[in-house]
């Protein structure tokens, strides 16, 4: 695949008068906030625009940026000029409206994930960027668009979420400068982060108590296991789905590299892994069929928590027994703090 | 009080052989991210320089930041050239070496909090700043100092930690800019990030748990109440410390507009009070003789817990019951998500 030019989509997006834009599933904020922007500026510009949604459920702390721009009726743009992908790349990542993306007079990717194979008429792909709203601010540069309001703090929105509020490792000298423009458009961080991260469940909070009350600590506490049983769910009134973030606040805990946390939902047990500093959870998550990133990954294990528990435990405890040693061999700092 | 330029002082410090560099007590990561990468480049250009603390302690998450560059001892230095106050201006706010900065030859204030008839030397003051940082990567560069990666760290944990990670009011154009600066210094926000954020005794998250499992909804879930009892201390083990931020988070629950949390300590009521979007806190802490910001008070009652925790619950669901009236008559808009 070969990048386009940045100005090429521009202009190809400026002459198209319907667009069709498209995200990812499971949308995070990067894919509401970036694909609503856009959406937004296209039809201040006078064009036919939506937001095509992969996913008919958007998160409760995600709806603030919505307003009308959205559907999940394909068929709200008979055949579109343009379909956008942003945030997302390969149809796969968008498989109910894989088609109707296929079916765009012309087809673009603005993405800031590493891709495989994917070549549309235009592709704008850069994994440097700590988020797509990024690009999108780039893309509204070269079109000439000054975003109104609502659409900066839409990719405000993204960016902030996207970098883990400016903490994690893709957080750049650029990602800085996006934000210092954005302001110049009004943005008010903390009305945006309030919608985002002020609105957590009661339910939520109950849950993650359970599973701080059940916790244990694992090589010298490096390691930190929990669980959230069905028994749980029903004690909080928590749904499996509020178990999100979670395995984050147990990897917040002094000296912990690894954190374990595991989710049962339907006689299955699902595993979700989150590393601190050099720590490789990835590997660990391979070990039971999983993936993900270094720092985060997951797996699924076709057993109930009862039997998959003792399990990891072991596995954990082998597996990172193993690679600590290993670490501290090639003398590889663990933080500041550990 | 008349605002020096920021050269005159950048020319009185690149001048002086000695600098003895002042913050406030409870410090904060602002205080000690500031202090330390002043005296790290201040180092660097030859001169003596040190930190001189209020406190003797400082909180585990921020010893990263201090290497050899504090101390607590005012005979550090016997006569300095200059004595500098960073994010402090007031002699009150660092009482235990207030007589050792009053002695220095030249006094000087760079701060961001509004200040009330201070009249030093030199002074910057600047409340727009939202972190003291800004203002010392601002002296920096006045000064021509490229910093050392080191010292750009600890004014980015300054800056990031001041703001809320961004996410406050405070945070402007000038902060995003300083942060892009920073970037060109090769500061790690991950690593800065995880030292800062990522080391919570599992003593802390006991004990939110138990708040967590204590509250309690007032005027339909506008109002969240719990507390800390000197119980709850010894069965998870933390000490009253450990309370920190636990109101933040019980803030941040749906549809919550104003958290109350009371903790026991000594046979007194420390009550602690934050504000979503709207509401004012301050003037509900002025009941109780405290005080504050609108969004963050607190106050002391000297009665146990007992007897206290009623009488808030009661005067909370007083004043709120109005207040949140007259937010209503007034139009006033209490967040997207409320």
């Amino acid at each position: 695949m070969k990048n386009s030019r940045m100005e090429e989509i521009g202009k190809v997006l400026s002459e198209a008068e319907s667009i069709l834009v498209f995200t990812h599933l499971n949308m995070d904020a990067d894919a509401v906030g970036s694909s609503c922007a856009l959406v937004r500026e296209f039809r201040r510009l006078g064009k036919k625009s939506w937001v095509l949604f992969n996913d008919s459920e958007t998160a409760d702390n995600l709806r603030f940026l919505l307003g009308d721009l959205t559907t999940d009726d394909p068929s709200v743009i008979e055949k579109p000029d343009v379909c956008l992908a942003v945030d997302a790349s390969e149809t796969t990542r968008f498989p109910r409206v894989a088609d109707k993306f296929l079916s765009g007079k012309i087809r673009i990717a603005v993405d800031h994930h590493e891709i495989k194979d994917t070549d549309w008429e235009y592709n704008y792909i850069d994994p440097s960027a700590g988020a797509a709203g990024e690009l999108v601010l780039k893309l509204f540069d070269v079109m000439g668009i000054t975003p109104e309001r609502g659409s900066a703090e839409a990719l405000f929105a993204a960016i902030s979420s996207d970098t883990g509020n400016f903490q994690y490792n893709n957080t750049t000298k650029e990602t800085f400068l996006s934000c210092a423009r954005l302001c110049d458009f009004g943005i008010r961080p903390n009305a945006v982060s309030n919608a985002l991260y002020e609105c957590v469940k009661p339910e939520k909070l109950r849950l993650q108590s359970e599973a701080v009350s059940r916790m244990e600590f694992l090589l010298d506490g490096r390691i930190v296991m929990s669980c959230l049983t069905e028994e749980m769910y029903e004690k909080t009134g928590a749904v499996p789905n509020d178990g999100e973030g979670i395995v984050a606040e147990l990897r917040s805990i002094k000296g912990v590299e690894v954190a374990v946390l595991l989710k049962e939902e339907n006689g299955k047990t699902y595993g979700s892994f989150r590393a601190k500093n050099e720590a490789n959870v990835r590997v660990f998550a391979e070990l039971f069929g999983g993936g993900g990133h270094d720092k985060a990954a997951g797996c699924t294990i076709e057993h109930s928590m009862k039997e998959a528990y003792p399990l990891v435990r072991e596995a954990a405890v082998r597996h990172f027994s193993k690679a600590f040693e290993e670490m501290e061999k090639a003398g590889e700092s663990i933080g500041w703090n550990s």
